[in-house]
C-alpha cells in the first residue's frame, strides 16, 4: 500500500479556481498528489472532488491539516472530509440467516482486500455465532420482534459506540432500521437482492421469477429511512433463463450479492464514495 | 439456411411419454429431427417443447402435417403451432420520432438477419418517411390525438389486414395500444427503454438518472393491455457512472435498445419463443 | 432435489430417429422425461444429447438400465454415459499457495451447491492444511520438484485410487500434470487465470497488464496433455482500466476465477458437459 | 454541447506540483475547469492528465494558449496536445466488403454522436460506393494487390492530405498498412474482430469456433506496424454457446465490433485517449 496518504473528499458550489486552490494548498505545503479526481454536476451547480497525496514530505502535521484546509474551504461554502490511508476503520457486519455475504466479507478481509478491523457481528438469530467464533469476532445475538425493536436498536447503538464502529454493513440482515436509529447512526451500507428500483421490498427473487425477467441483479446502497431508496453505490446483474426456478435465482443471485456488496464496502473504505442528494459519486 | 424445415411449438399438461409421442410422429413419417428442445414448469404442470425437422424426406405433405399432428395433440390437451422455415412472415415497423431502432432493423433485414418481408412502416409523425422511401417500404402517417385514436387504430387494423402483417414491431413508437386494438391484433413486440420492471411508464432515462442507478437497460416484450407488463422476451444492460447525464443515458441506452429489440424480433421470427401465462420460454 | 433421476449423456453419428429411439426406450419402460436436450454438429456429423428421467415408476432396475440401453446404443455406434442423480461423486481439490478458489468451493459445497463429497485436498505446499483441518478433509502435502515429480505423481495416483476420486479440481494448483499422469487419470478440471487462448502459460495478469487490455477473464477447462489447450467448459470476464496495476488485476481476477471454476464444477457434477474433439457441449 | 472549451492532454515525468502548476495556469488566466482527470503510472514514473476548461472568460486568445502553456510545460519535460471542442476533425473511413461498421459509424455521425466531418471513404472494393453516394461522401476505389500496394498507399497518403484527414478509421478494411505508410501517417484506429491478444491475425471467428471458446469479443486499437499489437482503446465481449456455428459467431460478433469501434472513435474525437508505450489511458 506504500507510505501513508491523506485523502480529501470535497464538494462545494461550482466556481472558478477550485482545482487550483486545492492543488496549491497541497503543493505549497510540499505534498505530492497521487490521485486527483473531480466531478461537476451542472444541474446541481456542484463541484465534487477527491484528492490523495503523500504525507511523507508534507509539511503540515496531521493534526493541523484539517484546520489549515478549513480556512480555504469555509469561504467556498464547502463540505469536506479528511481521511488518512493508514487509519483502520472499524466495521460491524449485521446478518440474519444467510452466511454467504458474511463469509465473503470475512475472507476478503483476511485476504487483505479491506483495510479495516471487524470487531463485531450482530444478528437477530444465533446460528452464525460459530462463524464469528472461528474468526475471533464478538457476536451479539439481538432477536427482533415488533415489541423489542426499540429496545434492541438502543442496544445496537450502545454496541456501535462501545466498539467505535465506523461502518455498519448489512450483509443480508433482512431487518428494517428505524428512522430513529438512522437519525443517530447513518453510516450503513445494505445489499439489496434485486436490481433496484426493480423489486423493492420483500421477496425480490420470487417476484423476479413471477415477472419472467431475463436478468437479475443486486444493489449496494447507503441506508436511509426510505426503504431501498438510499444512494446507490454499486449494482451488477446476471443473466437467467426460463429454466431457472426461484431456487436457482436465489443461488445465482448470491454470487452477485457477494460481489456487489464487497465492491461497495471496499469503495467506501478507500474513501472513494461521495454522497450528494440521493446520488453517489464513485471516484473509482 | 439449408433445406426447408417444419417447426413445432407445443405445450400441454405434463405427462409421461410426450417426447416419445412427438418424436415418433416425426420419425414414423420419415422426418429427421434437427433440433429438439423442451422445458417443464413443474409449478404450472406444463410441458413445453420446440421441435424442428427437415421436410426433405418427410412423408407427409405440408398441408396434411397439421391435421395429422392434431390427432396426436388433441387427446393430450395441447396447444401448438406449426411453422415452416421457408415461410416469409410480414413485419410492420411502427415508429415515432427516433430512428435508431428502425434503421437497425432495416439494416439487419438487408443483411439477411431476419427471414421476413417489411412492407409497411406506420408512424404518428411524418418525418421518417424518407427512410421508408429509401428502403422502398410503404409509409403510413397516422397522427394520434386522444380524439382520433379510435379512428386511427381502426385504420391501423385495416392496414395490417391489407398487408397481411404477421408481426408488428414497436420500434420506439411511444404510443399505447388500446385494449380494443390488442383484442383484435396481438402479435406485437415492443422495446421499452428500461430494465423492466424498473422505470415502467414514461421517461425511464430521466428517472434512472434521478434515482442514481449504476446500470441501465432495455426490455423487449410482447404487448398486452397492461402497459409494460407483457411477457419479456429479452433484456440487456449497460453500465453507467455519475459522469453520465440524462443525455448520455439516452445515447448509451440506444445501443442496448437496438440490440435487445433485434434479438427479440429474430427469436420470434425463428419461432423460438413460446408464451405461457405472463412468461416466455426462449428456445435459444 | 426431488426423487432420484437417471441421466444419459449420449453421442453418435447423426441419423434419423435418434430422438424417437431414445425417448421410446424411456417411455416403453415407464419413465417420465424431465429434461431432454440435444445438439447436432453438422460439420462433425454428430448427434449429442442429454436426457434426464425419473427413476420412480421406471420399470427397469438401475443395474439393468445400462445393459438394456446398450442394446439400443450399440447398433447406432454411440458412446454414452449413464449417471444417477443420487450418486455422490468424490472430489479432490488440488491447490498451491492461493486459497480463494479452495475456500469458495468448500463454502459452496457446504451451502449445498455441489452434490459431492470432498474427502481429499492435495497441495505442493503445506500452508493450506489448516483450511483442510477446519473442514475435516484429509490433506496431503506433496512437494514438487523436477526430480520428485514422477514419484509424486505416482503417489497422487495412489491417493486418487485410495479415495475413489471421481474428479480432480485444480483450484490454482499451478503445476503441470504430465502426459503420463493424464494417461492414467483424466477427469481433471483446471481454472486458468486468463481468457484463453489469450495469455496461455505463466503470468497471465502480468502479461495482460503489459499488453494494456481493457478486459481480463478466466477459463475453466478439462485438462489435457496440451497445456491450456483442453476443452473449455466456462469463461467469464471483468472490465479493467488503466488505473488497475498488476496487483489490482490479480484481485479482480480472483472473483472471476472463483465464479468460473465453481460454475464448471457444478456443470460437470450435474452431468451437463459432453466433450467431443476439443470442444464441450454444455447442456445448461 | 455548450460553449467551446480547451482540452489539454498532458504527460511528463512525475514530480511534485504538477496539478497545481497546470490548474494555476488555467485559473490565473480566468479559466473555469470543467473536467480534470489524471493518472500516474508509478512503474513508468509518468504523470498523465486531461484538463478541459471553458474558453468563455479565458483571458488568453486561442492562438496564444499553446505558446503560453509551452513555457510551463517545457521545463517539466512534458509532451502535450491542445484541442478545442469546437474544432471539427475530418475522418476517413476505410472499408472492404462488409458494411456493418461503416453504416453504424455513418448513422452515429448523422445522429450527432461524433463531432466530426466524414468527407472520404476509401475501399479496395467498389461495391460500397452506393453507401458513400447516399451519404454524400467521396468514395475512392483503390484495389490492392501485392504489386500495387506501394503505389496505392502513396495514393492514399495524397488523399489524406487533400482532404486534410485527422483520423483514419479502419472499419473492417482487412488490409495491412505498411510500416512505410504508418511512418508517414499514424492516426489510425482499427477494429479487430477478436478479443486481443486472442486470435491475432486472420480468421478469428473460425479459430474461436475451433478452439471452442464460450465468449467472443472485439478490440479497437491504434494501428502500429506490429499487426494487431497496437495500443488498445476499447474491448467488449459477447457470450456464445456450442449451438453457435462460425456463421453465428460472425453475426454476433458484428454487434460487438460496431459498438467497440464506435466507442473508440468517440473517445478519440473527444480527446479522451492518451497513448504511452503500448498502452492507452482512457479518460472516460
Amino acid at each position: 500500500m506504500g507510505s501513508p496518504t491523506a485523502i480529501l473528499l470535497f464538494s462545494c458550489p461550482d466556481q472558478k479556481g477550485l482545482v487550483a486552490k486545492i492543488a496549491n494548498f497541497i503543493y505549497a505545503n510540499g505534498g505530492n498528489i497521487l490521485h486527483a479526481d473531480q466531478h461537476r454536476d451542472p444541474e446541481a451547480g456542484l463541484f465534487l472532488s477527491r484528492l490523495e497525496w503523500e504525507l511523507e514530505g508534507f509539511n503540515l502535521p496531521r493534526e493541523i491539516i484539517g484546520a489549515a484546509f478549513g480556512a480555504i474551504a469555509q469561504p467556498l461554502g464547502a463540505t469536506w472530509q479528511l481521511h488518512f490511508s493508514d487509519a483502520v476503520p472499524k466495521l460491524s457486519i449485521w446478518v440474519s440467516h444467510q452466511d454467504h455475504c458474511l463469509l465473503d466479507l470475512l475472507w476478503r478481509h483476511k485476504a487483505g482486500e479491506f483495510k479495516a478491523e471487524i470487531p463485531l457481528i450482530i444478528s437477530n438469530h444465533p446460528h452464525l455465532k460459530p462463524v464469528a467464533d472461528q474468526f475471533g469476532i464478538a457476536f451479539e445475538h439481538l432477536p427482533m420482534t415488533k415489541d423489542t425493536k426499540a429496545e434492541q436498536e438502543q442496544r445496537q447503538l450502545e454496541l456501535l459506540k462501545k466498539y467505535n464502529i465506523d461502518l455498519v454493513v448489512l450483509a443480508k440482515y433482512m431487518q428494517v432500521l428505524s428512522s430513529g436509529f438512522l437519525h443517530k447512526y447513518d453510516r450503513v451500507i445494505n445489499i439489496h437482492h434485486s436490481f433496484l428500483p426493480a423489486f423493492m421490498g420483500a421477496n425480490p427473487y420470487q417476484r423476479a421469477f413471477q415477472r419472467g425477467v431475463k436478468i437479475i441483479g443486486a444493489t449496494a446502497h447507503y441506508v436511509t429511512s426510505d426503504l431501498d431508496e438510499g444512494p446507490i453505490i454499486e449494482q451488477d446483474v446476471v443473466r437467467i433463463s426460463h429454466r431457472d426456478d426461484v431456487k436457482e435465482l436465489i443461488r445465482k443471485g448470491k454470487d452477485v450479492e457477494r460481489i456487489v456488496l464487497a465492491r461497495a464496502v471496499r469503495l467506501h473504505l478507500q474513501n472513494r464514495t461521495l454522497v450528494y442528494g440521493n446520488r453517489t459519486v464513485v471516484f473509482a
